[in-house]
């Protein structure tokens, strides 16, 4: 029973996820999600209790194993900016699995830019990704590699850099070899941030 | 007549505009702007031949005033990392510019996601500003401030880290003083693409 339960949930997320990105957050139904996942609306109602409840928790899962790798590399890696240059070497794989989902991603910034409650999840990841990078760069002063910046602000330019390769990535595709523009700003960056290697 | 015209186009982009952000693009009607400008049907087709030739008008009227300021500091400043800096700090206004229209924007990338023709005008300014950081990237490198970087993936970069800032800032504004931000990226990417003074 357990996992009949668990393949029901995972058809729920990936039928609406579909839906979503084809027709649009609010031009899919609950039952649309539930003909094309093949539930019982009392099945999808044991799940979630709303359509918005499927939609934060896409949006969740998408996050939660790029939080997973990221914690990987920043404990792993051998200085500080290695860890931010091996996260940056992530790009080509974050925009194979993002490719497809921006309509997705704009349905969520449009809900939540509606809807209190879809904010606070919207927001939720950026602000995990910032205290991430301003641990980072933290680290990056105390071990000696990276001048003594504001480890706050340093975090929201990494971060804003990010966002902005993979907004203008996945909006233009074609236009760049957007890894080699992610790699080449957090080159600039760590130049800019890094202090000079000693002998 | 003319200047009646012309006083009706604008009321026609201003209710536009309002209802795109309150309500989104796909839940207005042709009918609603009007009533909401207080125009005629007739008076509408008679300036735009649909909803999408508002909405793209309104998309280029916003960009269009950030093209010519853009421009103007390229033309005038001592370098190029002083212009830089200069269309850095003018990060506030934009921001107080494009305050509550979050929802607009996102209503854009939407319909650009799902059409072709307003893909190609959401797409058309990220173009012209591309264009315009890389010949400023050449000229910074003719000069002899900046080091041979490649022009066009750095003014990708630098796109990337100015679209990142907005997006976040008009999604948080409440999470940092963006302005700041906007400020720290560029000195650390100018840190980063600029060859030490001489003497």
């Amino acid at each position: 029973m357990q996992q009949r339960s668990e393949e029901t949930r995972a058809n729920i997320l990936s039928a609406s996820q579909q839906l979503f990105a084809q027709h649009g957050y609010d031009a899919t139904g609950v039952a649309e999600i539930c003909e094309a996942a093949g539930v019982s609306k009392g099945a999808f109602y044991h799940h979630f209790h709303s359509k918005q409840a499927v939609f934060m928790a896409l949006l969740e899962g998408w996050l939660r194993e790029f939080d997973t790798q990221l914690g990987t590399i920043g404990q792993t890696a051998l200085d500080i900016p290695s860890a931010l240059m091996t996260m940056t070497s992530m790009t080509q794989h974050v925009f194979q699995a993002a490719d497809g989902r921006l309509p997705m991603f704009l349905e969520f910034w449009t809900q939540s830019s509606r809807d209190p409650e879809v904010w606070q999840t919207t927001i939720a990841p950026y602000r995990r990704f910032h205290h991430l990078f301003s641990d980072l760069v933290r680290k990056g002063i105390a071990e000696g590699t990276l001048k003594s910046v504001d480890s706050e602000i340093a975090a929201r330019v990494i971060l804003a850099m990010a966002v902005g390769v993979l907004f203008q990535g996945l909006l233009d595709p074609q236009a760049a070899q957007w890894d080699q523009v992610a790699r080449a700003g957090m080159e600039h960056l760590m130049h800019g941030m890094m202090l000079e290697p000693e002998g």
